[in-house]
């Protein structure tokens, strides 16, 4: 699989969002946690039916080495097709990626504020977890709020349940330990939280959105990803600003160091 | 708005599906329904909160005018962004297009076998009937029949309620009068469809999948778009070929003949 830089008008990827992608933080020339970025990758392709690309090709997208930290994000579509919606009989698939040197938002390592978006996620168990190409929800959800005060924007499905944030997953402290909610009907399943389920870091359980607003067992919150760590969440506000509720401290919690130590970020202090 | 033939990496069409798109037919240089796929167009810019295309630079996709019979189709997408969901601070969306001859498939006038699809759409409000570029579960739902004997596959959602064909809009003939479902939801809202519907030759009603299959008020089924006409179904089947129920002879029916008159294909006689 030969790497684009650009697509032609009957790209399937461009098309109708047939492809998948992955955005993976890349320090001193290496990619941190490859190979759940491949897996879900990999996973990813196969749901939708796409010959996925082999590890030289992968390999590529990281040559030659740089210094210091960089993002890489690779997509891979299903390539040129006709005009309906039925595959191509011979599918060549593209590859493209683009490296963008990096700085993490560290001030967002202490708290943020986040916002409840209005929107639901729509519940479709034949694309959940995969990080495919079809992304209005999430593009519809980041519209809903301007101000730079909100650092990210939660978001629930039809169901009411909880699911994810807009770029990240979403993580709560309850009854002593850490949670994430179960990403079977819609939502994107993260790296990072993908690590920190198999190492017990954090079990999956439900929350509602009401649950959520109400409920004091809902102690601390987190939204994080691969590429920006953990940041704990100060208050839930609307996306106008208007405040629904705290949350108690959580810079320098125990889920954040395990989160940073999986990506070589730092370990705050209680007291910093 | 300049036309392009292709889209950079950082277009967000190919990143996050983040535009509309029209496939219209055009009929010796002149576009069929044209108000009602510039309607569509515009509303879906508008849900989406792009910049839609002027008259000119649309009037534009169908210069130089051919002789015979094409199909013109148009992409609207954001433009080029960040890496981020968040919406980039000066949007240049890109507008392209392309036309292609095209011959309908006049056989299926006469009547076609379609199945009934296992994935069922996901409900979302936000995006239903707008033609955005998120399109996988139509992909999906495409790959799950091959037989050249299946036309189309038939859609419901979540809740089990019955909403489109993969690329055509359903109607149905009961209680002497002929119904589409309601696009609320899901779906895309064909100008076709629009076009029975402001005419009066339709109406909207909801109907489970499980009435389709079992009731024998649902006396004619059709399945239809601007490009293709209207095909009266024969009978619906599973993806692999299993005959679920028969429907009576709707070749020459009314709806087809309004349908019909509508695109400039011609009338069926009950014993052509």
């Amino acid at each position: 699989m030969a790497a684009a830089d650009q697509v032609p008008f009957d790209d399937r990827g461009l098309a109708f969002g047939d492809g998948v992608f992955e955005t993976v933080l890349m320090r001193d020339g290496a990619p941190l946690l490859w190979p759940r970025h491949r897996a879900r990758l990999r996973h990813g392709c196969r749901t939708l039916g796409i010959s996925p690309p082999d590890d030289a090709a992968l390999e590529a997208c990281w040559q030659p080495p740089a210094s210091g930290l960089e993002v890489l994000k690779i997509m891979v579509t299903r390539g040129s097709g006709g005009r309906g919606y039925a595959l191509p009989e011979r599918q060549r698939p593209r590859l493209l990626y683009r490296r963008t040197a990096f700085a993490p938002a560290r001030s967002r390592w202490r708290g943020v504020d986040v916002c409840l978006c209005a929107l639901r996620l729509a519940r479709q168990p034949a694309l959940a977890g995969i990080k495919h190409l079809n992304r209005l929800e999430n593009v519809l959800a980041r519209r809903e709020w301007q101000s730079a005060d909100i650092a990210e924007g939660l978001l629930a499905d039809t169901d009411g349940n909880l699911v994810e944030a807009t770029a990240m997953n979403v993580f709560w402290r309850a009854d002593d330990a850490y949670w994430t909610p179960p990403l079977d009907a819609s939502g994107v399943a993260g790296t990072l939280r993908a690590a920190l389920l198999e190492q017990g870091r954090v079990q999956e359980a439900p929350l509602s959105a009401e649950t959520l607003l109400e409920s004091s067992a809902v102690e601390q919150l987190f939204v994080g990803n691969s590429v920006q760590g953990l940041w704990p969440v100060n208050a839930l506000v609307t996306p106008r600003g208007r405040r629904l509720r705290r949350f108690a401290e959580a810079a320098g919690a125990p889920l954040q160091a395990d989160a940073h130590a999986l990506l070589g970020y730092p370990t705050l202090s209680r007291e910093d």
